[in-house]
């Protein structure tokens, strides 16, 4: 088990865009904000995440690997279409914004996310990093697989 | 991912009792039939196994090994109380009888169930095999998490 400490921001401009990314598949076989299971392809490898309930920015996160075929069969078996992405990283000092590029039903979504030690952590905020949305739950990504970007 | 081919019967009287089984605990990070997620703490082993909806007696599922510690943490997310039991093993032939004695609000019920290579395969059924109850939702443990047996 993990903490996972996040905060969440809306992308503006271009500035940030560095290569292409690399392309993550996810869908959820639980939405509930208070124990969201969800099955991520991210490449050659797959993933199996339960979150807890977010307080602040913070959630308990477990995550376990598994073989990407079973990924591919829990996809078919979760609640809701597949989310998908482009995911491009751009480190800043010891920290990285981790920034999704939404595809399909949630384009022309873009978020940058940044991961921090603690809640209090200071953080510098590059020019493309705009409104915050960490606490808004239509940004979830459990929450664009049920009502995708395209459609609010 | 595997896939289970499993019947369930009711259990008459204590013939089937030899020695005092094993204890499991276990709860349940969704108890939607179409995508059961389980987390199991099975002695000193823990499992988070997935299962799809039934059909028939049979069900897709995936199962990987967590540490003990991480299914702790995530019985205290899961949806509802945990459901305790006694398991037994009666092996008969090739195959295995596996008997659940519930415990806490379960108690007295007790299930037997056989795990069966093809859904047409014959099998023995000793005395203290009852009615049979594979279809029946309310014998699902994730229903029995939600709808205890006592509160029937």
């Amino acid at each position: 088990m993990g903490i996972e400490i996040e905060r969440k921001f809306l992308v503006q401009g271009e500035a940030w865009r560095h290569g292409e990314g690399r392309y993550l598949c996810q869908a959820y076989l639980n939405r509930d904000p208070a124990r969201t299971v969800r099955v991520r392809i991210d490449g050659e490898q797959a993933f199996l995440t339960i979150k807890g309930r977010s307080v602040g920015a913070t959630r308990s996160e477990f995550e376990y690997a598994i073989p990407v075929a079973d990924a591919q069969a829990l996809l078919a078996l979760a609640d809701g279409p597949a989310v998908e992405k482009r995911r491009h990283l751009v480190p800043m000092g010891e920290l990285v914004w981790e920034i999704d590029e939404f595809l399909g039903a949630n384009a022309p979504l873009v978020v940058a996310e940044i991961e921090l030690p603690r809640e209090d952590q200071p953080f510098e905020r590059p020019a493309w990093v705009g409104e915050e949305v960490t606490q808004d739950p239509r940004y979830f990504n459990s929450a664009l697989a049920a009502r995708p970007f395209s459609s609010w």
